[in-house]
């Protein structure tokens, strides 16, 4: 027996495992200490009562021999949470078919996953920084990957003329760390160079809800031409705070690849996945009711305050920084130019916050370092006065 | 941009997909035809009491700040339900360590998953019939596939003195669809083999809860050096009617490959997978309660007096079977040397009961029938009855 090679060639463990550990650490040698976590991308708000009121019915329902539900009809989703995503798409003008839509137990999941429908020699390219798992789904196939830069010259936002040729791109936008957010028209360029590059790109858009200025996609599908060429990977994590109940989507156009793809993703999850809870389906469902929506609405208001609160802190400070806006992301530069794991132990020690080291995102992330707004406001207020007073003393 | 090759390799769709449309268009040509559905090995009865009002708990913890739950804080599962599992497989003699337990969504993701591992020259060797997904798996990954025949003459328990070199095997035991379940003893001969094949037993012990004859083996660990050789895959659909609401679990010992493969099966998970919901992990903890195991000992024993029904119906008809005692599934042969698509249509006609024919679990199932005892009492009465009547026109 043989093992997969490629796993040796893998980092040793994980970023955020290994900022774990660093805290038990420090929290070990330093019992007294109040630590403020905002390192970690997770939400902090309890779900919404219309989806707990949602998850009990469904809960009393598996409870009962009458309206019992077993095996999920098609593991590609209930029609009834297809259908309410397909609605909440065209509210922002995107028109998808029921069978287009693949009800996931997670963005994470899915981005690994839709890898087994491409050749292991196909060619990939990974914004950096970004989302560390892209590179990691690609490191364990054994596949070629190459980078491409962001920075703060091209505003964290390359784009394709500078790109150089790849059969597979991963576009995070909001972009998860930098909250960098593509514009409609610039999302324009790389559908067309896609095209021309006979290129699928995996479009990660599970900080959609988080995009509020005009002119910025939610869905790639908001460019015409892009179900050629793109497939749409969602979540209801950031939306729904749904980080501890595991729901998400993925968009997997028919005028993709001639419907092939299509095809063969619904054939990987009917033999590889057997669908999402029926009760954790109720509750992403119940989302997208008007009560739903207005709930999660004030969710996001909440976290984006906690963002203005770190912004405010930095600019004080007088320490650079962009996101924010159009995400729950903050991505400054470190001061006194510390390199990003140096920061973290500096903010550790000095202000007792955890935040995530630029560097764990990617090459170009060094000397930056990512904030989260999930936190809890009177938390988050707390941890941004350490920070301006710790910066203070710099 | 390349496709992965192999999924053209696939037949066209999946075994229960065809059953359904074949139903589907029967229900539609006799629309006054009560078809009753003994084919997919889904379950009919509810979640037991102690599993719905643990997941009301969890749903009410949720929906409140103080006792939200977020991300999982180990993709591998909550600590509650690991040692309950932990303690489980102590109550038939397995002693395990915490760290050796994943909880997943469900057996068939892990199957299918575990691939992930191994290289993608190493052979597979999958018993003829099985569970369909072993076979689709390998050939989505283009690994060299052999057969292992099980057939009436090895009492459907092919050992090892019939099995070519591989490097990994798939056991399933009791099996689906034969029902057929190996001892403790005759597991000792594979995991001799396997060691001397330096090969991974991949063991699928879903319907371990079903067996209930001394000396039959619910673990492969029962084996002395079994760790050393193989995983276990488990469920908690069969055992606690979790077929919709997702939830398994997977050994990965750590004397397995020096440790090499749990190490790997964590990077895996934490990569690809975010863990399954705190609401369903809490449902399955209640499982393994003193109050849930009573619950679901009256399930299991309600499905397993179906099986005698149809068992029964079959003896008066003088249709040899096997199967129904350490499992869910009785394997019957084909009357008048029928085909079993052609039984399945003839089933359908004559009885309206649908079943799944022995074919689909491939070309050792060729006039082979299974039918399940998960369906609703009275309902399997009914279709024992018609299937005796229909049997008595031949």
């Amino acid at each position: 027996m043989q093992l997969n090679p490629h796993y040796a060639e893998l980092n040793e463990s994980y970023l955020f495992s290994t900022i774990a550990h660093k805290v038990a650490d420090y929290q070990k040698a330093h019992p007294e200490a109040d630590v403020i976590r905002l390192g970690i991308g997770d939400v902090t708000l309890p779900l919404a009562a219309s989806v707990t009121e949602a998850m009990h019915k469904a809960v009393e329902e598996q409870g009962h021999k009458g309206t019992f539900h077993g095996y999920i009809p098609s593991e590609q989703g209930y029609e009834f949470l297809r259908d309410a995503i397909r609605r909440y798409y065209a509210g922002h003008g995107v028109e998808l078919d029921m069978s287009e839509i693949f009800i996931s137990d997670g963005a994470k999941s899915d981005l690994g996953n839709l890898l087994d429908l491409f050749s292991q020699d196909n060619t990939i390219l990974v914004p950096d920084p970004v989302y560390p798992v892209y590179v990691d789904d690609n490191v364990m196939a054994g596949r070629k990957i190459l980078y491409l830069p962001a920075t703060a010259e091209n505003g964290f936002l390359p784009m394709p003329d500078e790109a150089p040729h790849a059969d597979i791109v991963y576009i995070c936008s909001p972009n998860n760390p930098t909250g960098a957010t593509y514009s409609v028209e610039q999302l324009k360029a790389w559908v067309a160079w896609a095209k021309a590059n006979d290129a699928v790109i995996l479009f990660d858009a599970a900080y959609e809800c988080f995009v509020s200025e005009p002119g910025l996609a939610r869905s790639i599908f908001e460019v015409e031409g892009a179900k050629e060429v793109a497939i749409e990977v969602c979540s209801f994590s950031k939306i729904a705070g749904f980080t501890g109940t595991r729901c998400g989507y993925t968009v997997v156009p028919q005028a993709l690849a001639g419907g092939k793809l299509n095809k063969m993703w619904l054939r990987r999850q009917t033999t590889k996945f057997n669908g999402v809870a029926y009760v954790v389906q109720r509750g992403a469902e119940a989302v997208f009711t008007d009560e739903g929506m207005k709930e999660i609405q004030q969710n996001l208001d909440y976290y984006r305050a906690n963002a203005a609160v770190i912004a405010a802190a930095l600019d004080e400070a007088g320490v650079w920084y962009c996101g924010g806006k159009n995400s729950p992301y903050i991505w400054l530069r470190c001061p006194n130019e510390m390199g990003s794991w140096e920061f973290f132990d500096w903010l550790l020690e000095h202000a007792h916050v955890v935040g995530t080291p630029g560097e764990g995102f990617g090459p170009c992330g060094k000397g930056y370092f990512r904030l989260t707004a999930f936190g809890d406001a009177e938390r988050t207020k707390e941890a941004a006065a350490r920070i301006k007073a710790a910066l203070a003393t710099l």
